[in-house]
C-alpha cells in the first residue's frame, strides 16, 4: 500500500469497470428470443470472449496485421457461430451482435466511483477496446471518462509498453505519475513493470460463477480496493 | 443551412469554446503584478498568439520537427521576452506562463452549450492542442469533452487531412457524420472539403475589439449559429 497520489488514473475496462459476460448473456438471449434464433448463448459468450487472448497474441506477434478489437471480435465470431452450427444469423445480425461490446454495464460500484475520483485525478480508460467501442459505451453506461484512450491510439494491444508508457506521454506525465486499475493482476503486472502506479479491485465473478483466478492481488501493487468506490475512498475523494 | 444531423460534433477549442486572449491577459497581468515584473502584457499575449500560426506553419512544412503545442508556446514565449526586453523571470514563471494556456477560460455559452449538446451527440475537441492541455482546460473550465482529440493524437496540425480524417476514423464514423465546428471559417472550409459537416459560430472579440476577419460566415457551412447553445437549439437538443 502506498499514501503517494497519482495525478491519472487510467482503467482497464472489459471485466474491471464492465461486467461484459453478464451484459452479453442477457442481450444475446433477448436478441435469440426475439429473432428465434436457436443457440446456446452462454457457451458463445464464454467462447467468445475466449477467443480474446488468443486473437491479441496473434496481432501482437505480427501473425495478424494491427485491426481493432471490433474487427477482432467480428471475426472470432464467424468462426464461432459456423462451428456451434448456430443459424439464420443475416449480416446486420452479426452487426449488431459485435457492437454489443459497445453497449456493456458497468459493475453496481463503476459509475459511483469514477465520478468521486473525476473529482480529484484524470481518469481515462486504457482499454483493448478501440476508441469508438470506448465512446459509445461511456455515453451508454454513463462512465464520466476525462478522456478515452483506446489501444487504436498506439497501434499496440496490452501489455505492449508503448500503451502504458504513450498513456503517460499523452497525458504529459510521467510513468510514476499514473496509476493503472484493473481487476487483472497481470495487467498491472506490465504497468508496474514500467513504473506505472497500480491499484487491484477483484471481480470474483467476471468469468461467471467458478472462475479460479484473479480473485486477489498476486502482486505488490500501490493500492488494494474491494472495489472503485472503496479506492475512491482510500484515495481521499 | 441543413436538417441532417450528424453523429459526433468535433470543436475547434482556441477562440471557439475558450477565450484565450481575455484569459491570458487576465492571467499575466496578476501574475506580473505579484511577481513584480514589468511588462506590456496584452502586446505579450497578442504577439504569442501572432506567432501561433507562423510556428506551426513550421512544423507542417518540416522546417521544424513535430513537437506539441506546449513545445511550440514555448519556444515562441522565450524568443517575444527576451524581444521584449521583460526581465526577471525565472525557468518556473516561464513555465508557469506557458501552461496558461492548460488554464483558459470558456465563452459564457460554451460550457452550457456542450452540456446540451452531449445529450444527442458525441462531441471533442479537436484542437491543435496536445491532448494534456486539452485535458487540463477540460477539468478547469468544466468542458464535459466525450473524448478528447489533439493534434498528437495524429503528429500532424489543422488543416492536414490526417486530423480530420483521423478523427472520423477512430470515432468508427464516416466523414459526413462527423461535423466540425468552429469560429474559424479557414478551418471548416478544410473540413468540408474532406467531406465533414459544418458549423459556424463568430467570435467577434476573439481577437479583441479591432477584430476584422471571422466576423460572419464565408463558406455554405451545414449551419450557422450565434454560439454554442443556439447551436444546440438548433439541432434539437
Amino acid at each position: 500500500m502506498s499514501g503517494k497520489l497519482p495525478r491519472a488514473i487510467v482503467f482497464d475496462v472489459f471485466g474491471s469497470v464492465v461486467d461484459w459476460r453478464t451484459s452479453l448473456i442477457d442481450e444475446l438471449t433477448a436478441f435469440g428470443a426475439e429473432r428465434r434464433i436457436e443457440a446456446n448463448w452462454v457457451k458463445l459468450v464464454d467462447d467468445w470472449r475466449g477467443e480474446y487472448i488468443p486473437s491479441l497474441k496473434k496481432v501482437y506477434k505480427g501473425e495478424l496485421p494491427w485491426m481493432t478489437l471490433d474487427d477482432l471480435h467480428r471475426a472470432s465470431l464467424e468462426t464461432l457461430v459456423a462451428g456451434q452450427g448456430i443459424e439464420g444469423l443475416t449480416e446486420a445480425d452479426l452487426a449488431y451482435m459485435t457492437r454489443g461490446w459497445h453497449r456493456l454495464k458497468p459493475w453496481p460500484d463503476s459509475v459511483a466511483g469514477l465520478r468521486r475520483l473525476k473529482q480529484g485525478f484524470i481518469i481515462a480508460p486504457l482499454s483493448n477496446g478501440n476508441v469508438s467501442l470506448l465512446v459509445d459505451m461511456a455515453k451508454g453506461a454513463d462512465l464520466p471518462w476525462d478522456l478515452v484512450l483506446g489501444c487504436d491510439l498506439f497501434g499496440r494491444y496490452k501489455p505492449a509498453p508503448e500503451t502504458y508508457l504513450g498513456a503517460a506521454r499523452l497525458l504529459g506525465l510521467e510513468p510514476g505519475e499514473v496509476m493503472m486499475a484493473a481487476a487483472h493482476n497481470g495487467d498491472l503486472k506490465a504497468a508496474k513493470a514500467l513504473g506505472l502506479m497500480t491499484a487491484f479491485f477483484a471481480r470474483p465473478t467476471e468469468y461467471g460463477p467458478r472462475q479460479e483466478y484473479d480473485l486477489a492481488p498476486t502482486g505488490d501493487w500501490s493500492y488494494v480496493a474491494s472495489d472503485i468506490e472503496d479506492l475512491a475512498r482510500q484515495l481521499g475523494v
